[in-house]
């Protein structure tokens, strides 16, 4: 099974065209959707569409890149498109970065130990030793990399050596450090983070204690690509649970961390499952 | 803008001849939404497609009819799909049903006149004269309809004579009378019920008390396509609200009014906005 | 019933003393929740005690100013605390402000209809005339008073004359001028407002705008009191929605609307059953 | 810090006379919730009375005995009460049953691992040895006692040697046997059982297969006390979460056991935390 993704401008034709494509290539589409920033629009070439299609090749023995090749020229070209097509089989790779909160963690070594996550995870990296333990048991490469004051291109030229050719995701499990622009360039929307607040509520440290003081009766995570920006970049996913005046910090610290979990669990799996694009600052998510 | 509601056996080449179609009519699609029942069946003759298409004409002149002989001729036939064109401007008709409760009628009401709701309000009926004030209000007319014991069957046919031409959608809006099984077979699938539980729990008679006896923690509400059998027709829309042992019965009524007015609400405009797909004893809603 | 609303520094002994004053006095305790900043303190002198009680005077022939001065005397001053003592036979006043959106005012008004909320509505207060109709059709006083451009003073002056013994609350349902801090000190802690975000996110103007540029996946709603500074106040309650890439900024707004109903519609009702009480920029709600 | 679980027939002075007991001993009260089935009835004799005390005994070196026989003397006597006092540093022990499916069981003792589950795990009891690895590395002891068709009563009265002073609550998560009425009868109101599903809709076997047939929108999880009739114990927690036509019975299991695992662990810690008095087949839980 594979999929393609498709980012255009707007204009008629587009699924006629595609589905004509993969019909005359043998192909059976089994899940299609799609998404224009404003359908009605007078102006459509001034709109963007989005399109996720799943599509089968039963009886195909057409070479990925032939098909590739084919459609940029019968398909892309025409509607200069930026697209991709990825097959199920081909797992993606996923590094995990972690500091020493365990639960985020925790809940995405488990869901895919149970096969919920379809990804090959090739390493935990964290700037503290605690966790080594609990990410090896599950066959996991743990590497330990600390970063010192004054020495994060250090630390993260390590992280960038290990992780070549090894991570087409790196999930950021409650990690305490802020990665340097340079590294965030390397891995653009390919850097997904959880925030322990519902953003843009509760930017920055701490987010549970802003909570409590400013009173509020919700608290919730963030799931978003990691860009320059802290706390800025597209959203993924967000929920919320509801608390009362009874709640210290460390009990929203408690009930958020199972919204974190849960929050970031779905948006990783949504990016592995090519369900995720950028569109700007924002994101179109086809579940 | 109009809507086309595909169902048909599932296979290879629907999205591709459908959107060929559309695109020689000059029509540009600006929304689709597809399911199979199973889309990796072996056997997809055997699995069921549905899909839904929103569509543009903007330069066609078209005439309806001409658009949907040609549709039947050269994509209806070829795949013995069952099948349905519907104009945005042609606003479906509908009929709200009613005993003496107001909330799920008042929502509704509001609703249609704040444009929440696309359609004609042709008429309330009410085997009570209580709420004729409430409706004409809002410039609906009313009709009071006693269902005396014994005496459905006329009552019933007075409501049929009324509803002629002047409905193609009937909202049981806490409507405390059971339907006679030929009325229900005239407005197949055409008929839904609030019902004030999540549904199959607490069926029949007073489920605010049978949810209070049995101590459940979440009540609910369930708006269902109308069949013969009560409280068993295809679920379009549920939802759920907590509660305590605090809440008396009372407190339950109330508390689940405020869900089955949104339940209600969503369901009513999921299919006026042809959005509902009856499969079986179930729905597919696209979203 | 009556209801005792307490606040003081933490300290042994207060509920035994509460609960001794009004079995002494023939009072049955019906309903009792209590909350303290931190009960395990160290210092619980420095922290803060809360404590609402709900009784019955079955027998009892004690007029309400005795009960009122005993309590003073023989607790109050013991502990040094700030207390009320309300009567559920004494409906609060309560008037509700509104420019032109009327959902947030309708859902007010409906529920006060069926006797949801236990108050007296003793008037709508407009800046503009749009809603009159809707407004007197309940039997409710209408007043517009237009808010112009450098005369809200005078405005405000016409408003606090109508509002003289006609208000213990007042709503704000999307009214969409800032009130004064002069207006606002007057009615300390009893000026509801229902912000159309989930605060502190998208403060300020234009909250559903603001929420589709920033793409969030939940859009929400808040209740809290008005203070001097711009949604800045007490949060009182809170809720949200799911959301999507799909939804416009219009979509946003329905949806929301929704939202606020409810937030507002519960808000409202636990201010009028003393159930709120501020602490400094948050509220402890017993529900 | 200890905690007071109180039920008696309800009648006026029973706050006042608990408060004074206990500051009359030095205690000081840090929480209190109370509940009447009827508080405004007029046969209050008739109606039940629950109340939860937290309280800490800071200056007191009173033996527990003491206390204990003193309250009898003093209060309970007198109201003919029902109750238990029970010291936090008295860690409950709770023996976990489990089958194969491990999510229920995982949770649970990943969250005993971070110290949010005050209890002493003292077993794990298993009719299959699958999961005999993921409970020793947390330390706990696995018992495999295989349940033979025709032979459950020598299983469970292996099980119950076992049990014998190790277990003050059971917890059944995902074990699917079902335990005789004798095994149940020692065990009263300390068996806690999670369905999956929101009960009482769906009882009995594959209650997920049961839900995609039925077309429900929501699917949910019930954590209820054990009784000899199936699925039909005194609720304690439950939830929900939405649904589509989109999702298989596999889908449903996954996102159901996603429920599981919260509503299971919320509903055990509000056990250990003495939350949960049973009132005939309901539950009052002081949340």
């Amino acid at each position: 099974m594979a999929r393609l993704l498709v980012r255009c401008a707007d204009q008629p034709g587009i699924v006629a065209t595609i589905s004509n494509f993969l019909y005359n290539h043998g192909a059976n589409i089994t899940a299609l959707d799609q998404h224009s920033t404003d359908p009605h629009s007078r102006k459509p070439e001034a709109e963007t569409f989005f399109m996720r299609l799943e599509f089968q090749l039963p009886h195909s023995d057409l070479p990925a890149e032939v098909l590739s090749r084919s459609f940029q020229r019968a398909v892309a070209d025409r509607y200069d498109m930026q697209w991709k097509i990825s097959y199920v089989a081909d797992l993606k790779k996923t590094a995990i970065f972690v500091s020493r909160y365990d639960h985020a963690l925790l809940e995405l070594l488990w869901r895919w130990s149970r096969n919920e996550l379809p990804t090959q995870l090739s390493m935990v990296v964290s700037n503290h030793p605690d966790l080594e333990e609990a990410v090896t048991g599950f066959g996991i490469p743990f590497h330990h990399i600390p970063v010192e004051k004054g020495k994060k291109e250090e630390a993260e030229a390590q992280m960038l050596e290990l992780l070549e050719d090894q991570a087409d995701l790196i999930v950021l499990a409650r990690y305490m450090q802020i990665l340097t622009s340079d590294f965030v360039d390397r891995y653009k929307n390919r850097i997904i983070n959880i925030h322990h607040s519902f953003l843009p509520a509760f930017v920055g440290a701490r987010p549970y204690r802003q909570a409590k003081t400013r009173g509020v009766k919700l608290i919730g995570a963030t799931a978003h690509y990691v860009t320059e920006t802290l706390d800025a970049g597209p959203i993924i996913e967000q929920d919320v649970i509801r608390v009362t005046h009874r709640q210290k910090v460390g009990d929203l610290k408690e009930l958020g961390a199972s919204i974190e979990r849960q929050v970031l669990a779905r948006a990783v799996r949504w990016h592995l499952e090519d369900r995720v694009i950028v569109d700007e600052n924002k994101t179109v998510v086809f579940v």
